[in-house]
């Protein structure tokens, strides 16, 4: 049988490497805490049941970190902050992007 | 100017722990040789302009692992192995899907 896929599937680069090292780009720029805080507001919201957040390794786009990609929907953030995941969240409900911080 | 999205998305689970340990179900199942091998079958077939090839963390679907899932196509695949690599790669140029390892 198929697994339900979910509606969003939030990847935040924590620069994590195949090695174990912790020491990117993304990941000292709060990728950590961004998996923290999307967790927390998908909790919130209630929405565990359509969504997944997944930590990555590096996509290559430092200079654009750090990065939250949601797919399927193929929408592609950059520069994002804690302080952004709140307003990232809202847009997904209402099937918005927040133009700002695209990539 | 938005960046050009790639046509097909690998990520292949790691385990890549936000600690930065590496001890999870699927990095001791080939998860990096995985990788690796996407990216030899992607450089032997010219697809580097359309593709991108991402390690995660723990996607929580261990008892399936290795998982490999292909976005914005939503193809999840359980119980990859590195003898697989080329018949998925075959499969995604091909417009279909590996049907035996479909989750």
């Amino acid at each position: 049988m198929a697994k339900t896929k979910p509606k969003y599937h939030i990847f935040v680069c924590t620069s994590s490497r195949l090695t174990g090292e912790n020491k990117g780009y993304c990941v000292q720029q709060q990728g950590k805490d961004m998996v923290a805080a999307f967790v927390e507001e998908m909790q919130d919201r209630d929405l565990d049941s359509e969504m997944m957040i997944t930590n990555t390794g590096c996509l290559g786009l430092c200079s654009m970190g750090p990065i939250v990609m949601i797919y399927p929907q193929q929408i592609w953030y950059g520069k994002v902050t804690v302080d952004d995941v709140e307003e990232i969240m809202d847009a997904l409900e209402e099937e918005e992007v927040v133009e700002r911080l695209l990539i």
